[in-house]
């Protein structure tokens, strides 16, 4: 008997290696959650996740599931498996799906959003948390330039060379630029994202804040589909996954994001 | 000549054993402060600063103040010295006072905030950011029985066997327990505090929270100038020094809670 369960996941990305496991020794999600998990199953698990982050990015709802022949409560996979996690990872939602319910292949958008100090002095008790400028931006310019990135669009200028997706046309479906609380917060929805997209794009944004690229200048180096036009990758301090969408028929449940949270709940 | 300077610093505790230097090797806020200063002084500096936070504690406004003959720009004291200072130590602000001016001796009270997540499972964004607990407290339970600790009153049963302070009198001048977007924050301004005095009276009033203590009994906890009377010391990570009082004549500026901070601004 086969169940399959689907996990929401939170982390800090800081100390790991981003999500997907690696052939050298090193500290990643995917990792220790097997491991974690595995504990709790009694064997092997594979954990597949809705997508992988990258080193120091954070989550707040990444989805996985895995497969398991193991009868547990429910609750066993979150209180249990978060006990063999570290610290800096936890569990925050668990449920059986159905055995046909894939994390990766039906999720229909992922939700990122960067969070932005930008002031005077770096910051410090958010250290690692936000990104950083103290290059004063101008929020309404940024907030138009991201406008631009909408729609199904080939999104290579801001496609680490490293990327291993097939395509670069994703489909942007909604962003915002906006203070929150004395932070600047950037929110992208999409299909999908390429290898540090998000990134690249909050760099280029950046650009057009502080003035360095104008809104035509931002418009070419989307159409240049061609990395060296664009200004360069953005630190990934600041960046957190936020949400991943399915079809209501998966019953995947809606974690929401939680009210300390910085930028639009 | 003796120029006098007045600073507002911000820190992460996590990783720093209090303020106060140790003769053994150990990171303190007092030491790296006073080797950063000293770069740019050119000469050895005294750092004195309005209270000793212990191991763990944050701050997001000490005051403290030290002595130099080196005349330098007044953001030199600000830009200069946080380039010597480890990432989670930061001055916010600097000002030149009158040499007769004391950080610690004119300042009239201290501000503390002990932020509590109250969540089934542990913080992970926010780990030792904020204090956790699982099991529900009742948030009007605790702000009543916080109202007992108002006034000049002897705080023994709230101080650890360590405190080097010569009295246990202390003067509570507000408190407050209150629910700042799913977070619980206690607010504490006081004359002065004892050693370990605020996680002592945080860990009483998560029994009054829980149900372990009624009002009576905390009343008693109190009147019982006894620490063996009083629930366990909890622990720093939630707990923020946010704020020293001085007399307007001192002319030391009011640096504010930043805005994505929780609880009252």
């Amino acid at each position: 008997m086969n169940i399959r369960i689907f996990l929401h996941i939170q982390y800090i990305g800081t100390n790991f290696h981003g999500w997907q496991k690696q052939p050298n020794n090193v500290a990643t999600i995917q990792e220790v959650l097997e491991y974690a998990v595995g504990k709790i199953a009694g064997h092997k698990v594979e954990v597949v996740a809705a997508g992988r982050t990258d080193r120091g990015v954070h989550s707040l709802g990444l989805t996985a599931h895995f497969d398991t022949h193991s009868l547990r409560p429910i609750h066993a996979w979150i209180v249990g498996v978060n006990t063999y996690l570290p610290a800096d990872i936890c569990i925050i939602h668990a449920q059986q799906v159905k055995d046909n319910i894939h994390a990766r292949f039906d999720a229909i958008s992922r939700s990122y959003r960067y969070i932005l100090s930008n002031d005077k002095v770096r910051p410090v008790i958010l250290r690692q948390k936000v990104g950083w400028t103290f290059i004063p931006l101008d929020i309404v310019k940024m907030q138009e330039a991201s406008q631009l990135l909408l729609g199904e669009q080939d999104f290579s200028s801001f496609r680490s060379s490293e990327c291993q997706a097939k395509s670069p046309i994703k489909t942007m479906i909604s962003t915002d630029v906006y203070n929150s609380n004395g932070l600047i917060c950037f929110d992208f929805t999409a299909s999908g994202f390429l290898h540090h997209m998000v990134r690249n794009i909050v760099g280029a944004l950046i650009y057009v804040g502080s003035g360095k690229l104008n809104l035509e200048q931002f418009s070419h180096v989307i159409k240049a589909r061609n990395r060296t036009f664009a200004p360069p990758t953005f630190m990934p301090d600041g960046l957190y996954l936020t949400h991943v969408e399915y079809p209501p028929q998966c019953g995947i449940t809606n974690t929401k994001l939680p009210d300390w949270f910085w930028g639009k709940k």
